[in-house]
C-alpha cells in the first residue's frame, strides 16, 4: 500500500513554539513527517483512527523531548588556525600589546585563513559544524570575515556552502567583508571600505554566495557611515542585512541596522532604550551572544528587561569564532543565556529556534507546525528547562531530522 | 612471536605531566603499553630500533595530543530525579521560599533518590557517567549523600560502584552522610550525627563502599565540631577524609581537615591564608569547582595567588550535581576554571590529571610514565591549552584507553 507519511512519531512531548503556550508543550504528543515536511502535529489523542497504517515506519518516543531542529543564527565557523596559544600566553600574564607581537589577534587568524586552501579550510571547518549538529543544530549561519581579501573570502564563502553539503545542514552565508581592517590598507581604510562594497560583495552576491551582509559596527571596527555604505550596496543588490552593534559602546548601529529593516542586530550589551524602540518597530531581531560575554567576562549585560518590554523577538547563537567565543555548543548557549543573562529556558529555546529562524528570515522552520520543514531534535529528557539546565553532557541529544531524514548524531 | 607491548602508540604529542616542564609535553612521542601498565614513554626517536616489531599493534597518531585518562575528583553523579523545573522556577522570578514550598532544593532530590530503585538510580546515572568518558574521564569520584539513611546511602554507593563495572571507568566511592540533615531529623541533628557516625558509617565500610569520608561543613550544613566526630570515626576505620569547606563562609574547614592530613579541602571560595598554609604542611590538595561557582552566580574568587604562593596543588573537579552544578564536561570544568579563577590551561589540566589523582590518594595514575595505569585520552587537538580553550565540542576526544583497552568514546 502507499502511505501518506514517511514516518510517525509517538509518544513524544513537543516543544513546538507555535502559539504563547508556555514552549508550546504538548505532552503525549505525535508528529508526521512526509517529503520532508512536518505533515500533522498534535496530541496523539487527536491523530485519525489509522494514522498508524498510514506511516511507513512509526516510533514511539517513550516521552522524549521533541524540538525544532536548534538554529545557529550567528557564527565565524569557518578559520584557519585557532587562538589557543593566545588564551594560554594572556592566562600566563601576557599583555595584549606582547600577544601582538607574538602574531595574536584577528590578524593571526586572517594570516591563517588566507594560507590555507580550501580543502584545508573545509577539513578544519568541518569538526566544529558536526559538533554544533551533534548537539542539536540543523541549520547555521556562517559569515566570511577572515579573509578581508576577494579570494579569501570566496573561499570561507565557498566552504560555507559545502560544509552545509557534507552535513545535510542547512547553511545560511553572511559576507563580512567589513570586519577588520586588513593589515596591508592600514593607512587607507577608505580604499578598503570602497573594495568591500564596489568589488567584493557584488562580485560575490554574482556567485550566489551571499545570503546576507554583516558588518563589525564598533570604536574598533568600522563606522555607522561605513557600515551605511555597505548597506546601501546590499540594499541595490536585494540582499538582506544585519549588524555587530553596541558590543563594546554604544555607537547606535542597532537604530541603524533597523533603519535598513535588518534582520538583526547582535550583541547588543551596550544597547540603548532608543535602540530597542528602534528594533521593535522595525521587526529587527536582538542576537544575544552570551559565549563571547563568558569568554570576554563582561559584566555590562544586555538591556533583557527593555527587550522584554518592548516585545523584540531575542534569539540565541554561538558566535563560534577563534578570538572571544570558541563555543561549540548552542545547546550550551542557550544555558549560558539563562545563567549569565537571566533569561528564561523558554525564552533561550525560543532563541535558538523560532526567533533565530526569524533572524536569518526563515519562515519555514524554528516552530513544530504543518507544512515546516523537517527538522527535528529528538532529545533524552521530558522537560525542555533540561536543555538549558545541563551543562555540557553528549548524551542530551538523542536523533536529529535533517530534512525528514534521521540521522544518528555520531553519524 | 611473542610481543612485549600490547600497544605501541607513535607519533603523539604527549602531554605528560611528568616533571615541571609545562605540561610534561613531549612533541613526536611514543607510548608503549602492556597488560594494563604503560611500558615506555618518550621521544620517539629514543625507542629500541625494533619498537615496532615488539609490539603487538601500532598506531600513528599524526600528532595527536596524548594525556593521562582525566579524573574528576568531585562529583555527586548518583541521583534521583533532577532540578531543572527549580532552575525553570528560579528564572521565572520565583522566590527561595516559592520553590521550597514547591517542593524544590535539596530535599527533592532526597525524596527523588530515596523513591528510586537501585536500578533506576543505576539507569539514571550511567548517562551521566557516560558523558564524563565521552569526553575523557577515565576515573570519577562520586559521593554518596542524597539517602541520608543507611538503606538509600547503601543504594548510592552500590550504584556508584556498578557504574564503574559497567564502564570500565575506576569509580572511587566516598560516603557523605554529614550531606544535608535529613527532614525526619529536622528537630535532633545529634541524633543524626550520631547515627552517620555510629551506624551508618561502620555499616558501610564494613561492606567495602567506602573508600573515602565527606562532609559539608558549612554554616547551612554541618559545624566543624561534627564533622570531626565523622573524621574521627573515620580515623578508625583508617578511611581517609577530605571536606567540602569554605564554600560560603569561613569556618576553617580547610585548616580542620588539613589537621587529619585529609585528601583535599574542596570549594574554597573563602578559604583564609592560614587554611593556606594548613593546607601546604598538611599537603591536602585544593579542589576548585568553578561549575558551582558558575551556576550560583558567585563573585569571590577562590585564593589563587595563595595556593600558588604556598604550592597548594590545585585539582579541578565538575561537582556534578542536581542543585548548583549540572555539569557534565571535566574538560569545560578546566576551562572555567580558565576563564572564571584565571588558571593557566598547564595549571586546569594538571588540576584534571596528576592534581586530581593526589586528591583521591592514587599514586598509579595521572601522568604518563612508565608503571602507570595505561588510562590514556587520545584527542583531536596537538596543543593542550585547546583542551581548556574550546567550549564545548563533541568531536575534541578521539579516543580512550581505559587499563590498556581502547574505546570508542561512543561505545
Ligand atoms: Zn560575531
Ligand atoms: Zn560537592
Amino acid at each position: 500500500m502507499s502511505h501518506s507519511w514517511d514516518h510517525l512519531l509517538l509518544d513524544a512531548t513537543l516543544a513546538t513554539f507555535a502559539g504563547d503556550a508556555p514552549y508550546g508543550l504538548v505532552r503525549h504528543g505525535a508528529i508526521a513527517l512526509h517529503e520532508g515536511r512536518i505533515s500533522w502535529v498534535g496530541p496523539q489523542g487527536a491523530l485519525p483512527d489509522d494514522a498508524e497504517r498510514r506511516a511507513a515506519r512509526v516510533d514511539h518516543l517513550d516521552g522524549a523531548l521533541v524540538t525544532p531542529g536548534l538554529i545557529d543564527c550567528h557564527t565565524h565557523l569557518v578559520f584557519g588556525g585557532d587562538r589557543a596559544h593566545e588564551f594560554d600566553l594572556r592566562l600566563n600574564g601576557a599583555s595584549y600589546e606582547e600577544i601582538a607581537r607574538a602574531g595574536g589577534g584577528i590578524v593571526s587568524t586572517v594570516k591563517a585563513t588566507r594560507e590555507a586552501s580550501e580543502d584545508a579550510l573545509f577539513a578544519q571547518t568541518l569538526p566544529r559544524a558536526h559538533a554544533l549538529l551533534a548537539d542539536g543544530v540543523t541549520t547555521v549561519e556562517i559569515k566570511s570575515g577572515y579573509g578581508l581579501d576577494l579570494e579569501t573570502e570566496r573561499r570561507m564563502l565557498r566552504v560555507a556552502r559545502r560544509i552545509g553539503k557534507a552535513l545535510g545542514l542547512t547553511v545560511r552565508t553572511t559576507f563580512l567583508g567589513l570586519h577588520a581592517l586588513p593589515p596591508e590598507y592600514r593607512d587607507d581604510r577608505e580604499a578598503y571600505v570602497a573594495l568591500v562594497c564596489d568589488e567584493m560583495l557584488p562580485a560575490l552576491a554574482s556567485e550566489g554566495l551571499v545570503d546576507a551582509i554583516d558588518a563589525f559596527c564598533e570604536n574598533i571596527g568600522f563606522t555607522p557611515d561605513e557600515t551605511r555604505r555597505v548597506f546601501d550596496r546590499a540594499t541595490q543588490l536585494g540582499l538582506p542585512v544585519k549588524l555587530h552593534a553596541e558590543q563594546l559602546s554604544d555607537l547606535d548601529g542597532a537604530a541603524l541596522v533597523a533603519s535598513y529593516r535588518g534582520l538583526s542586530a547582535d550583541h547588543l550589551e551596550h544597547l540603548s532604550d532608543s535602540g530597542i524602540r528602534a528594533m521593535a518597530s522595525a521587526g529587527t531581531v536582538a542576537v544575544l551572544l552570551p559565549g563571547a560575554f563568558y569568554a570576554l567576562r563582561e559584566t555590562k549585560l544586555p538591556p533583557i528587561a527593555g527587550l522584554r518590554e518592548h516585545r523584540v523577538p531575542m534569539a540565541v547563537a554561538t558566535d563560534c569564532n577563534p578570538g572571544t567565543s570558541p563555543l561549540l555548543s548552542l545547546r550550551l548557549a542557550a544555558g549560558m543565556a539563562c545563567t549569565l543573562f537571566r533569561l528564561t529556558p523558554e525564552e533561550a529555546l525560543r532563541g535558538v529556534t523560532v526567533n533565530a529562524a526569524k533572524a536569518l528570515g526563515f519562515t519555514d522552520r524554528g516552530t513544530l507546525a504543518a507544512g515546516q520543514r523537517a527538522d527535528l531534535s529528538v532529545w533524552n529528557v521530558r522537560e525542555p528547562a533540561e536543555l538549558c539546565y545541563w551543562i555540557g553532557g553528549s548524551h542530551v541529544l538523542r536523533d536529529i531530522f535533517l530534512g525528514g531524514e534521521l540521522l544518528s548524531p555520531e553519524s
